[in-house]
């Protein structure tokens, strides 16, 4: 095999109480790369199209991760890259992750899989921290792994792989608006009160044994923000009137999909994540800001090989 | 059936990351309690054997809580009560939860189980207030349902009950020392570093998912407390040396059992938690402190009846 063609899905992270920690992979929406072997050696980007990102590879995140896992390799050979984003960089749905991930992933496959998922999540943070600032996993883990999966800790890197119920759905808006990365980490406390941190690890826990034992209805009890939310909602305009429209149509829970804008909302099958998409879009349709929706099944399997 | 024999075994709270919410239950140290019906209205506590406790039902916290199932049932016969008291009061492994939710259970087995477990939980707490000053199920739980439990919340009472590896076992060292609740609580910070906040609230999500999956090097990496325990352990003398012997000698975990003093450590095997205990002893042994320890299997039963 010389080349390879693959599907690198977008993400939620920070599921709610799980902020920091849990993500989940979305199914229908996400980029596509095309990576083929070359004779001459490195990483050279070839193509991309979608969005307008920097064609060398020590500045693309898709390069950026791609090279680490070449420094790692040896290889008298290289590769070169077709990116097709769909993702749009900023969105909260693992833009730069998808990138990032999917270039390794790639590679991984083109070299007969030599490296564990495990390994290519720290090459693939290597990408993601050239457009995050910072090496974190909240969205390559789901990328790469597939389901819900929980970042324990970075050093060592210990990612989990959360089961989920079967008929579990996730629906997404993204209203176009930006938020800027710092502006989003310094909106944050750096103290927060024990006793609300004891009620959001308490929701960790029970959503962690909800995932694994099907149980909708704690799943639903436990999709909670009592920490970050309160403060990041503010910078989404809508915020608690798409949340409200959310799980007054049916939905398990709602929260913001990594540091925004985007929001999600998790339903129990997929009439109702349907459901809850135009209750969603009701609330932006009637303001100026414009916006797109996904509804997606959980995908199990992360990115995956189209040809 | 007018009689019923019971054992309400202690339990271990405030397991290490799940401070306030995860506990579980022990096998072969606990309490025996006779409950006979009476053509008597009320609750008459007739025996207290080991321990100095008051005899009116409304001072002692088997007693309120019998009272508290009483009020609800509305019976025209009453009953009374023998306790014969294993559990010293104040040594951390949930001696009063023990009184409380063992009258309410031998109540429930003589008038034929009308209420849940969680029923029973909600009748236990009003006793466990009498002895803590606040209603809390952290110990109640775990006598009451067996095993692992997660109190998720107290308002409304969702306690999760989390299956556990089969091979699990507890030692426990309880040093003869006094500490006072009201110390315990107010040596606490208020606020705490929403860093740390993340870190323990991942350990929390991990642990469950350890404990569901059989994880032993995960229940190990899992078994952390980042934000009690450095407060906390000052007022156990000897608590890091008990814990680096503890770990030392091959445990998963340890950590301080409920408020303490009592210490606990979990062991894969009932061998590792012998030579745990031994480890654990010989901290002490150098010592002018004065102790006892325990080495059980997870009781998945909590109380039961005895005859």
């Amino acid at each position: 095999m010389n080349e390879v063609k693959i599907f690198s899905p977008a993400t939620v992270a920070n599921v709610t109480c799980g902020y920091d920690v849990l993500g989940f992979c979305l199914d229908n929406v996400g980029d596509e790369m095309i990576v083929r072997k070359t004779a001459k050696k490195g990483i050279h980007i070839t193509k991309i199209e979608g969005y307008d990102l920097p064609f060398e590879a020590d500045k693309n995140v898709a390069g950026v991760s791609a090279l680490a896992l070449l420094n790692h390799a040896n290889l008298d050979y290289g590769f070169e890259i077709e990116i097709y984003k769909h993702i749009k960089p900023g969105s909260g749905i693992g833009s730069s992750s998808a990138s990032a991930a999917g270039s390794v992933f790639a590679i991984n496959e083109l070299l007969g899989r030599p490296y564990s998922k495990t390994q290519l999540t720290e090459f693939a943070m290597k990408g993601e921290a050239l457009a995050s600032g910072s090496e974190h996993a909240d969205n390559i883990a789901p990328a790469l792994f597939g389901g819900f999966t929980l970042v324990k800790s970075i050093a060592p890197l210990t990612v989990l792989e959360i089961p989920s119920p079967a008929d579990l759905y996730a629906t997404v808006i993204h209203p176009q608006i930006e938020i800027k990365t710092a502006e989003a980490r310094a909106i944050l406390p750096k103290e927060i009160p024990l006793k609300i941190a004891i009620t959001q690890w308490a929701n960790v826990g029970s959503l962690v044994h909800a995932l694994h034992t099907n149980d909708y209805n704690l799943i639903q009890s436990s999709l909670k923000d009592i920490i970050i939310e309160p403060f990041r909602s503010k910078l989404i305009p809508q915020f608690e009137n798409v949340k409200l429209a959310a799980l007054n149509s049916g939905a398990l829970g709602c929260g913001i999909s990594g540091s925004g804008p985007s929001i999600f909302a998790l339903s129990k099958g997929k009439d109702m994540a349907l459901k809850v998409e135009n209750a969603m879009e009701l609330v932006y349709r009637n303001t100026e800001v414009a916006f797109n929706t996904y509804v997606s099944k959980i995908n199990l399997e992360g990115i995956r090989i189209l040809s």
